[in-house]
């Protein structure tokens, strides 16, 4: 049974540039995804803007030159999810959900977070319309427009400071009377004109055809409802890894973010992690891409002190 | 006079990503770079085959699409070489050689790394034509090939490891007879077949026209003078930061890189540094375009508590 040098999970940005640096490297290397179309979150995404040298890219093109650039090494990619991964040996056993075992010496792990989603009529349908999870992202897409931040922490006053640099106005609507984001940040929002917070509301629908156009809002105590007219909705209300894989061994933070510097190498021998799914500042493509080619590195590292058992 | 929210200084992938970023988040930028081109180190690639989702690209095209993405955005970028940066007052300033000054909130040093030279004959002609720096970047390119390695620190070493596994033999020539690298590194040189290590060695010169044919080799016990057919060189006798800028003040490791975590933060408030200029693993295209990115993100969490003084 052939056993690969390293197997990664996950043909998002992080997985696919690992997959372009392992196979450079000359590396057995193996992607597995368990979407059929490889990606990850940026094949949702209508335009990414902020991948240097790549301007104005639909999401689905920029997940295909990913994945064109990895194939065209010939690295392969497989559709499978991954239901188990043993690691108690140093040949590693990773266990499909169809019942096929591979077997491999390290293991990436790329599989990325997903926004909090608020779960209203017209979320989904408006995403990349409109409707936002990521203002460093989308921001630029709305200069002079107005919008509406939806959140309490830390991520949400930041994200309706960063728009009211480029925004005509900003709305930031809690559905408490207080946020919970540092103080620095309170008090930056307080001073900043063009941002209205608007208390102990929800929003229940976002409104549009083509685009978003407004949102309903209700307040909380009183039950009022009312519409409020904006050009986009971000929505701050938390993020969170996509997959649970090893969560009883490996060290992870208060929210479920694999514990890992920029060298990718986790508390578990041979077990690396790069992309959205690792502790880090910033989740952007060109991050997780630089994860990709970090991680690799610190495969090779690992596999050229690897004492393999003879049989 | 104006202030800029953020100088960038040099306009490598690390500077134009930064530029990129620190325009979507309308930030007042100006990247100041003192080569005619902009674009850094990868201006004197051949071909740069590892930027995720850009196979295959000439190093000056490379430059080129980074530049064009942040001037498109409205980045402006300045021709001029920086003598002193005055970072004593909340507001900097950034003094040029012809004596002009210019005023920023905060700073990002981004002006690189170059890779030490033999400066033996045929070397510089035959950059990028057979003659590399890095084995990461350029091993690919030689398989089944014979090439050679120069040096005997780890990078030398782990360079020889490398290429070995794509390449068909591996001269490791070293002109002292035992290696500074680890031992492990050591051992795997030992048992690899692939590889040999000529001790005792300098290389003179390097032939051929196109591309390298062969190099000039010499015992520096008996003065014996060798050629050696090899298709490609690699030079691995070390690195060096491009700028000496506040040496006196930042933190810099033993080798002068300025010592920053993927997030650029320096130990001077308001001095932010990324790509290859900061101490990290892995020296590349992505991941300098990674912390160009990660900067804009500590810049604007600095300008957010920043407090001027009324004038």
């Amino acid at each position: 049974m052939k056993i690969y040098d390293l197997i990664i999970i996950g043909a998002g940005p992080a997985g696919m540039s690992a997959a372009i640096y392992a196979k450079r490297a000359m590396l057995e290397v193996l992607v597995l995804e368990k979407e059929a179309m490889s990606g990850g979150q940026i094949v949702q995404t209508y335009e990414v803007d902020n991948y240097p040298g790549l301007p104005k890219m639909n999401g689905m093109d920029l997940g295909d030159q990913f994945f064109n650039h990895a194939s065209d090494l010939g690295a392969e990619v497989k559709t499978g999810e991954v239901l188990e991964i043993k690691h108690d040996q140093p040949v590693k056993e990773i266990i499909l959900k169809d019942g096929e075992v591979l077997k491999t010496k390290t293991v990436m792990l790329a599989t990325g977070a997903t926004h909090r989603k608020l779960g209203i009529p017209g979320e989904e349908e408006l995403t990349g319309l409109g409707v936002s999870y990521c203002a460093t992202c989308d921001g630029a897409f709305f200069r002079n427009k107005t919008v509406a931040v939806v959140g309490g922490g830390d991520v949400a006053l930041e994200d309706a400071l960063f728009l009211s640099r480029m925004c005509e106005k900003v709305y930031l609507i809690h559905r408490r009377d207080e946020f919970r984001g540092a103080k620095i940040l309170r008090d930056q929002v307080t001073k900043n004109d063009k941002i209205q917070v608007i208390w102990n509301t929800v929003v229940t629908k976002v409104d549009g055809n083509e685009r978003v156009e407004s949102i309903s809002i209700k307040d909380v105590h009183n039950d009022v409802d009312k519409s409020l007219k904006v050009d986009g909705l971000f929505i701050a209300v938390g993020t969170a890894p996509q997959s649970t894989l090893l969560k009883d061994e490996l060290k992870m933070d208060e929210r479920g973010y694999i514990v890992a510097g920029e060298d990718g190498v986790t508390n578990i021998p041979g077990i690396f992690v790069g992309g959205d799914q690792r502790t880090k500042n910033l989740r952007q493509v060109v991050t997780a891409a630089a994860d990709g080619a970090n991680c690799v590195v610190s495969v090779e590292n690992y596999l050229q002190k690897l004492e393999l058992p003879d049989n």
